[in-house]
């Protein structure tokens, strides 16, 4: 959504019904549009019940030390948001009450940061491998969970692009067989479902966006093998994605099944990428949106059962 | 909640209904207990149906300079908390990847940051302030919102004192007599909800924790005519808070009503400690815990209506 007439008009439409936009990334909703994001939500919820799956919520946030073993923070540097918070020695307090608090810029004015111990959401599932370490599975045990989630971007554009995002996650940590399983069905439901709401969805390899890519081992095993397939509404925008880890997550978190190292895969959506599809495609009128929750729930006994 | 036996057993019995806790403050939810979180939010948010409150979805951020007409960065230096990300010049973030990432300590070893324009939540209804900023009201106007916050604490107990919250909070903004009402009822009508659930509330007089409060205007304000009331469970768990903000956000946003600064109040939530206060005073087992959203709607049903 650039400063085009056409997208002044839609965004004009869209805070008639109910979204409000800062253009340095921050969005609100409410009315039909936070209806319809909550709707969304429980639509993909009842996706994941084809899995049985668990739901978690988790925090904010991620201990330093509970994502480290990912190797997030040398893969994602670029991208990587962090709780930060001013250090409590009063004196510190006093220098930063002495100061502008806010200089002209915008920009905060701090003294001394306290030390950074917590690193805000990149993605949901992230909670989820660090959160059963340790674990020893019997079988496939799929979760789900929804998140605030925050990364650093050059540019914000209201509902694709934003300072923080809503994602849910499905999740299936097993054997390599399970998790193969899993992704199957997955688009399977995600196509059904896209297919019930009329909603066109074109599935691509992609790849992380790592940081320095050409020398990132990550990227490298990702372009030898695809293991990221992007659901893309219109030409170019990403509203989910599948996602194949292997036994990264496992033998970072310790986490097994069959005494190896637990493979794991998540199907992935962003929210607000979805009210964008959704209202591009079935207009700004909420009595011509489709009826969510009922055609998941329909996918759902539909394909509901099986290993994983 | 602190480390002695019985403390100990009681968040074993947590941990079997849902709890999982890291000393560090992060606290997630599944099972029973998420679902009580839920079902408990719903019946705040039903409550707020007795003023036909609207409710609003807002980001896990304000920036910066749209928090700071309401003075908090000065009142609160010591609680805040700042979104931070590393400076995106390639050569810092090469320098990053250079260094450790993370020291033995557990803390990220930072580079440089990039500007600093955003603090995280640190109530929910600072939102509603700056989203209406400049609007005419010509009559009272409330409104309801659930919100992710974060402030700095010295120390973490489990459902108490977390690294980040839920708030959900019911805002009423309009003339000193409107907000007057609104907290007369609001208070009427959280009294009627914890007589249903069986759950006692003792309301006593607070002060907002100001930095140097000696110093601080806004706290020699409190002093000198209680705005704020808290409700208590056991002897020292407020897990409702009512706030009489006079003109304060509405000089500070240029909301008016009769063309004068609109007054404002609120009555907010900590939806992690209304878990704490049930479960200790119900128990663990699922089955014993009250009926939330019956109760809010009963309440709804007896006080709903009236200009505020």
């Amino acid at each position: 959504m650039t400063a085009t007439g056409t997208d002044d008009e839609r965004l004009a439409a869209l805070t008639r019904v109910g979204l409000s936009w800062r253009p340095s990334g921050q969005l609100a909703l409410r009315g039909p549009l936070l209806r319809l994001a909550e709707s969304c939500d429980r639509a993909l919820a009842r996706l994941a019940g084809i899995w049985d799956a668990e739901e978690e919520r988790h925090p904010a946030a991620l201990r330093a030390t509970d994502v480290q073993p990912s190797g997030y923070l040398r893969s994602f540097p670029h991208q990587a948001t962090f709780m930060a918070r001013l250090h409590p020695e009063e004196s510190n307090l006093d220098n930063f009450l002495d100061g502008p608090v806010l200089g002209p810029d915008g920009h905060v004015a701090l003294t001394e940061l306290a030390p950074v111990t917590e690193i805000l959401t990149p993605a949901a599932c992230y909670h989820l491998y660090s959160g059963h370490r340790g674990e020893t599975l019997t079988g496939p045990r799929c979760l789900t969970t929804r998140n605030t989630c925050f990364r650093q971007e050059e540019r914000y554009v209201p509902l694709r692009r934003l300072s923080s995002f809503t994602m849910r996650e499905i999740v299936c940590i097993g054997s390599p067989a399970e998790t193969v399983a899993f992704l199957t069905k997955a688009r399977t439901a995600l196509d059904m479902f896209c297919e019930l709401i009329d909603l066109p969805l074109d599935w691509r390899v992609a790849t992380d966006p790592f940081f320095r890519p050409e020398s990132s081992p990550g990227h490298l095993l990702q372009r030898l093998e695809p293991v990221k397939h992007e659901g893309v509404y219109g030409s170019d925008l990403a509203i989910s994605s599948l996602n194949r880890h292997h036994d990264h997550f496992g033998a970072a978190f310790g986490l097994t099944r069959d005494d190896r190292p637990a493979h794991s895969c998540c199907l992935a959506f962003g929210i607000e990428r979805w009210l964008y599809a959704i209202t591009d495609r079935h207009g700004t009128e909420p009595a011509d949106w489709p009826a969510l929750e009922q055609h998941a729930a329909d996918v759902r006994t539909t394909l509901w059962g099986g290993a994983a």
